[in-house]
């Protein structure tokens, strides 16, 4: 079988791991050449993922494609569709969470539980509706990683509000800021990976390190599973899902965004859980069954982000002290320049204690540093 | 850093799926451009691993250099490691192993048990030492998968000795044929892995199923490690090495044979450890500290081989229904073509229980057939 994954970052890498367990056939395609996949496939093709004519002409031979991003060119992937290539998950899911404007309504129109929001075209717009303040501006489109999306607390944060399309939703009294992963394969039966905790750096709006499986009240974690599955029934495509809530203060769930596709918040399903989430997407990908999601030993998963002020050849300073502790699994990118708060790798750690688990999480997180 | 593989095989794929988790970057050399590595590397070169010139240019920019097979080129190996190429494991080590007399005089000068033997250099050598019989005869050079070792039961088998330098090893009352894999690296520091119990086809002569950890007397278990242990410091070389062992009717333990790389018997050690034989090799070679070898869950290794009487373009059966078991984990190696007897894949199981994982191995046995 012949498999396209658009984009050859890390979760292109990991997938491509996971890939050699088969007899897939691997193809990716990016626009850097030294790109983390570039060296792991059968064939790589230099090109733009979000160009018409790039991705039809990636894809028109291929059994199937994946993404490892949500920004690529969605026509072209429809065309394919037409023309009998499968794609996972299907172009009309991409089309729903690629555009968080789309994204939003979905949720609202199938009853998923989210903040309240509306629409805004340009800074003006907020401007007319600061009853939703406090409250999140996401850009419509291009955003990741914590970019495209500013909080606008109150009136004289509106100037730094997105000047275009985009969705100002109401913030919520975070609790708990929690991921899970769901599966679903072309004959719809799921499967459901442990909830995570997000543990979020405030400053870079990135993750700052994640444990899993979470530890929430139990009526809540029924509820978030049941929203999960409903919110990835409602996709109506075969796939693997990440979806992104909020636990607030009265213990009500809140769906925060959703990724179709392998996700860093299921990094750890590497070491930690019977089968990771880049086999389960071969598995969905293959037609086989899917795998066993139970948790191993409780994970916690530090990235590995390039510190402040260093850009150039990556130098990694810790890495011997950090596996030198039990059950430490680094996994590098091979990505030979460093730039403050790029992705570089990320560590996932076993224990069975979350309070030892905790407190080795951060001890990875004062020894490990990127620099140049 | 810059590191190489000798030889593209199943064992190389398996390493390079690993490495992929470090900044390393990999080459390899093999003849077959097809090889289950030749996609998962940086650099890929066609070539004869037994060939002086080819593993000498192949290796003399690297950094480091490791194996998967041992029928390479040691003195090419050599002459890298005067000019600072580190090998994984030394040249020296490699040659003791990958001569059967040189490695069955290696136990004997180093007080390892090992059965009785001597040096054939012809069929007449066994006709004036037949008080050694029953024996087995093994070639001293070339011998792989069973292929170089002749059962000599009685007289009348002599006809089917090698009529080439050979050792003619005593037979051991066997109980159980066991194995271990142990880890050394630059300081000396050694992790050993739980044992493993193969499960032999007296037919092929190939491994039918393996258990570990091992269901042996816990004196045995001692033995075992500590001579196991013995044997490796005495090769005096970084590495990874796989210690086979015979365990007799008397709770005797006698060594049978090592192998001075990744293993077959250790394809488990994927899911079913938390530190893979893989990725505690990468450790080795990158300088960082060993990993951890405890065991998940009790494992099954089921080799997927090439079924009597298909030749041709490789077609896989019944492996839906396998990867329907939980915690069923299959490993294809992608060789296009199939013959019998052709090691084609493996599937690891993992189970709490003993019994359900024997009962569960049969079942995968059974299920599953390589046909084209």
């Amino acid at each position: 079988m012949k498999v396209g994954i658009l984009g050859g970052g890390q979760l292109g890498r990991m997938l491509l791991q996971a890939a050699a367990n088969y007899t897939v056939e691997t193809f990716v395609l990016e626009n850097d050449a030294n790109c983390p996949s570039a060296h792991l496939c059968h064939h790589f093709t230099k090109g733009d993922i979000t160009d018409f004519e790039t991705v039809y002409h990636f894809g028109k031979n291929l059994d199937a494609i994946t993404i490892e991003i949500e920004s690529v060119n969605v026509d072209a992937l429809d065309k394919l569709e037409k023309e009998g290539v499968k794609i996972y998950p299907t172009p009309a899911a991409i089309r729903i969470i690629k555009n968080k404007i789309i994204q939003k309504q979905f949720y609202k129109e199938h009853g998923i539980p989210s903040s309240d929001f509306i629409i805004t075209n340009n800074k003006e717009d907020l401007k007319t509706n600061t009853h939703l303040l406090p409250a999140v501006h996401k850009i419509g489109e291009g955003g990741y990683d914590g970019k495209g999306v500013q909080v606008i607390n109150s009136i004289s944060d509106i100037e730094k509000a997105f000047d275009a399309p985009s969705v100002l939703e109401q913030k919520v009294a975070i609790q708990k800021e929690i991921a899970l992963i769901v599966a679903i394969n072309e004959k719809g039966a799921t499967a459901i990976y442990p909830v995570s905790e997000m543990m979020v750096n405030p400053v870079l709006n990135l993750l700052d390190y994640q444990l899993s499986p979470a530890l929430i009240p139990e009526k809540a974690l029924w509820v978030v599973e049941a929203v999960a599955i409903k919110l990835v029934k409602a996709l109506n495509s075969p796939g693997l899902f990440a979806v992104e809530l909020f636990i607030d203060k009265n213990e009500e769930v809140w769906v925060n965004e959703t990724a179709p596709r392998v996700h860093n918040s299921g990094h750890h399903t590497i070491e930690a859980n019977h089968c990771s989430q880049y086999d389960m997407l071969w598995r969905i990908i293959l037609g086989y069954p899917l795998g066993n999601t139970s948790p191993i030993l409780p994970a916690a998963i530090i990235n590995i982000i390039g510190t402040d002020n260093y850009s150039g050849d990556a130098i990694y300073e810790g890495l011997e002290e950090v596996l030198q502790i039990d059950n430490a699994f680094v996994h590098l990118y091979g990505k030979k320049q460093t730039k403050p708060g790029r992705k570089m790798g990320h560590v996932t750690l076993l224990h069975n204690n979350y309070q030892d688990l905790t407190h080795k999480a951060n001890k990875v997180k004062n020894l490990l540093k990127v620099k140049s």
